[in-house]
């Protein structure tokens, strides 16, 4: 697995992620049971903007899915991360908080963010050469 | 991906599950190794007639893999609590506490298990079709 | 420390709780943040009426805070499942599940749990003979 | 318990675990491990000026506590993240996140860390009438 | 708290989590529930000689205990490790992988073991003393 | 899925890991932050000869990465501890404390472990068959 590799398969792999929420968050609008529709509106208002500002609360919802361990859910909020304007090092940063209060057992979740990131940007560049 | 593709995955994914369970519960009882020839025991009686029935500890089971965050045991206790006689509601019920208990981070888990639940009810459809 | 120290123990934690648990709700209110509150009140209704009976969910709720651990919930719990008409057998065989579910490490809870139920059965008992 | 006392009983937790803290962080230090004196080295630098603030690091460090749910934590990071600057409304609406990220069994947690801002508060306005 | 007050105040912790564990134990002995007897008997078992000695499974049951972040787990497992042999600065290398696994949320629970092996080393010179 | 199967799909498991992990921790060595590089540094000398030595704590890592339930740590810990010497008995004796310690849910994990020691020793014998 060559260096773009990693990239590529980290595109495919939010690609395939984006269809599957996208199917599954519609499936569960169907189910419609009041507590889970409240719960998914109570989730996506916790990161609006409040006493404090969206794109902290991304940041701090990525450090809690790090420490947390859920892949998914870390893939969601970098994706956020980037569009609310995080660099790479700011996203670096804060996955060393994660890492050092979590330990090296987030370590194969870092990995995984560290692709993803790479994936989102490779993606930006992809957007921006399609516009010029 | 349409909707009845994460049926057809969900279902794909529930064989493979069940062959590779199999298969490694076998490899494990060559092992024999008591103390967890014994565990294995316990896990299975856990969940037989007691002061509770089977089909409310199903349930128990369900709601205690969700929380802790474990896709493959969700799967395994949905069978059984499908094949105990619990509704889809009802299960979507159980699985509302477990996403006020757990978190936004039993979200990915109860995709997965809402996933599962079409395709256990998409199999017994198939069985009594051919029943007919 | 005798048998009967262990309940009066149990019972002197359970009205401190009631009293803390109290106090800071109030104080809780008086932050008046949206998101808190709502969240507070849809962990509420994740216990009512629904396609599962009030009784069900507060053993549920019991299980998954014993499997996560969390002494302040399994106390909450079992005040609810003991409302709710849960006898002590059924409590300890749904904390059976938890036991085996989620390892030793749940000992210690379990322990803490055992004595809750004692405190609650003598405190049912005391107001019993207040009533006679 | 009325409203005054979770402040008072709240100061003399914080009180007590920051004379704790400093007997067995010196008793750790005369262990003269070196992983181990590496490890709490590397903890403290990832809260210091990096890509990212020390400000939004103690935050990111508060919400990692609080999903994990360790109370300790929760005080150490909500003393340097009053130190910050940051308000009571921000430091809220930061575990609000926690809370619908990590569920209702971060709700003890929550309860804990009112009561500590409440006494943080409280010492705040007792050192600055002491200046006067 | 000067250096040796955090001896004599983890020595009382143990003595009353000991007679409280003592008690417990007895009390879960009457419920007489063949599934937990069982989790018990099995839990005891899986530290006794096999292909390890129980000195070496003592050891893994403390740094499980520790990355688990169970203080009840922690005390009783470094009891049985003082007893199987392992010395002070075996326990620290121990502590210290359990340290970098499960990160700085297991500092606390660090602490705590450091003072129970500080209580445990100060009775066994109590004991000596009082042979002689 | 034969009982082979399970065998060669875990070599090819453990080969797209060993390649993965390889090219990331790479990419991750490219992205140049102090913090993180030191905190990998201080995993691998977690490991190395101390008061314990390297075998031991390899089984440390191991059950810490099992009770964790983080598959891809228990591949690395299982790597290692083969080749430190610990032999399939020990190692199921080691998995058993964690199945005991941690419950039903490391199960899966349990199963992935078994699998991955079946797949390094079917390598050996292919290495010892390529010298002869």
């Amino acid at each position: 697995m060559a260096k773009s590799d990693h990239v590529s398969d980290a595109q495919q792999r939010l690609d395939r992620f984006a269809t599957y929420r996208g199917v599954m968050n519609e499936r569960i609008g169907e189910i419609d049971h009041l507590g889970i529709k409240r719960f998914f509106a109570l989730d996506s208002a916790a990161y609006r903007e409040g006493a404090l500002d969206p794109k902290t609360k991304e940041l701090l919802g990525l450090v809690a899915s790090a420490v947390l361990r859920c892949n998914d859910c870390v893939d969601y909020h970098l994706l956020q991360c980037a569009d609310a304007g995080w660099t790479d090092d700011e996203l670096y940063d804060a996955l060393n908080v994660a890492l050092v209060v979590g330990g090296s057992i987030v370590i194969p979740h870092f990995r995984h963010a560290v692709a993803t990131i790479d994936a989102i940007r490779a993606n930006e560049i992809g957007r921006e050469a399609e516009r010029d």
